[in-house]
């Protein structure tokens, strides 16, 4: 089975709201939207191996202050697949086409994961006035580099299950091998991330709705650092040019290994916020420290009671 | 001599025309502009330890048929350094932000050597209906990148240029050992490449002027691949958009070595015709054989006079 946008029969599914496509030039991007135009306008990004829909109990609360737009990332979702482009830069340059093109006025963002992370490289690197201010909902700053200035690399947190993915799937499902995933997991990842074997139902022989949607280059270029090679997490913190609020889930350090088990460690956290402050931006932590990674999905009323209160307090809503 | 925009007393000299500052969000931008608005746009982008001025001579002939403007890249001349950052994609989207919040409508492109990779990227990734039509001036189409599709890569051309550059003058000159460098060279180098050594006066212990505005690190970015690493040459060049003029200056191969000596073979230059062709566009090769590689400030006339005439030819100007 080569899941993805050339097989949408095999792929895709029904969702509550229509989806529409932003062409940047290079990609279709895929996206979903909701709320009315003369609120304000708010993008939310999905993390690796998500797609729109994981913030569609959210749109609905969010609907009422805001106008929402969810969008599929290059390689997530309905969006284009684009062998060997998945960077951080190219992320976050379609998303500033995006906003340009479509949004068409600044707008807040939101992502979870490395979404998260493109959260931040808008908040960085946009044009001048683009963003307002950005949410990082759990981002591996640092931990999803190959070489972090601070703390655990990709290797050393989530990476593994990346990895596994690309080899047993294949970049562009070309290899499509489920069965054979979920048969090496025991052997290649390690014991604590056995949740991503495909949810918490038993091993099932057909992928969740959600890797079926993904492309599992994007495990490959962050395994083997690509996403990230020109675009250090370091130098972009430094460059952050609006407030931010950083939303810390579970995680902590396996004491066997000193792995990361989690999305960024204290250590990491904490050196975001230096450098945010440092550029003279607003940096606020707010910790949950029971929550999984995916909160917008997991408990949608405290995700949107925490984004609305936070943009209510940097005075911007 | 740590020569650069922090050094501006020590690195700059006064040119024809008054430079100017646009802010990508990342980067300050410096250009130069003439000609009226109400003609065409058309955006020049120079090449590889080359700056704006190098379109000096050319400006004053074309502004009588376009508004033109002719930029520094990040890392040249004026424009801001940005360590670990130099990247096709990045160079290219710069130009977008440029051309989307500077020119404000469509535009013609021309850029010469790595600024010809840039003008094709423009062609092929620039969002829908910004670029009109694109000459790749003596472009280093496959033969600028560590793993080319076709033909002699970045090595086994004018690569040791660049590694020797950036070896004894360092990322942002870090180093700055210009007489290393000089008396390096005879060994680093293969004997072809002796004109790079500072031009045709006897070695000076002074850089040349483009050398002083030239980031070092660019050097390293093409000789490592980090550049293209991204953007596979190839799959560019197969997402073409508008017409393309290649102008094909001198170049043969050095039959001891197999080293291309020049910026692009018969067959580099043949592959992006069928490239661009398969995508639905005019492709047009014209060969300069005797020209050395900066056909625009060796010989401005017939650079002003090709560009027009074949802009005059595909019906946009």
């Amino acid at each position: 089975m080569r899941y993805g946008p050339d097989n949408p029969e095999i792929t895709y599914v029904e969702h509550a709201y229509p989806e529409h496509t932003f062409d940047t030039g290079e990609v279709a991007l895929n996206y979903a939207t909701t709320g009315s135009p003369d609120k304000p306008a708010l993008l939310l990004i999905p993390g690796q191996s998500e797609s729109w829909w994981g913030y569609e109990a959210a749109m609905g609360l969010l609907a009422e202050d805001f106008e929402v737009f969810a969008v599929d990332l290059r390689g997530q979702g309905r969006s284009t697949r684009t062998p060997g482009r998945y960077t951080l830069d190219n992320f976050g340059n379609d998303l500033v086409r995006f906003i340009g093109g479509r949004i068409g006025r600044p707008a807040f963002v939101s992502g979870l994961s490395s979404g998260g992370v493109i959260s931040a490289w808008l908040s960085a690197y946009a044009p001048p006035g683009m963003i307002t201010a950005a949410v990082y909902e759990d981002p591996p700053l640092f931990a999803s580099e190959l070489h972090p200035a601070y703390g655990q690399g990709i290797r050393q947190s989530v990476g593994p299950v990346f990895h596994a993915w690309n080899t047993y799937l294949g970049d562009q499902w070309s290899v499509g091998d489920w069965a054979g995933f979920l048969a090496a997991a025991p052997q290649v990842l390690p014991p604590w991330l056995g949740r991503f074997l495909g949810g918490d139902a038993p091993a099932s022989t057909e992928p969740p709705q959600n890797i079926k949607e993904y492309d599992p280059e994007w495990g490959r270029a962050f395994w083997t650092g690509t996403a990230a090679a020109s675009c250090d997490h370091r130098r972009m913190l430094a460059a952050v040019k609006v407030p931010v609020l950083l939303t810390h889930h579970f995680h902590r350090e396996d004491e066997e290994s000193g792995q990361l088990m989690g999305a960024l460690s204290d250590l990491q956290a904490r050196k975001a916020g230096e450098l945010v402050r440092a550029a003279g931006q607003r940096f606020d932590h707010r910790a949950f420290p029971e929550m999984g990674h995916a909160m917008h999905s997991l408990d949608p009323k405290l995700y949107v009671d925490t984004v609305r209160e936070w943009l209510g307090e940097v005075g911007r809503l």
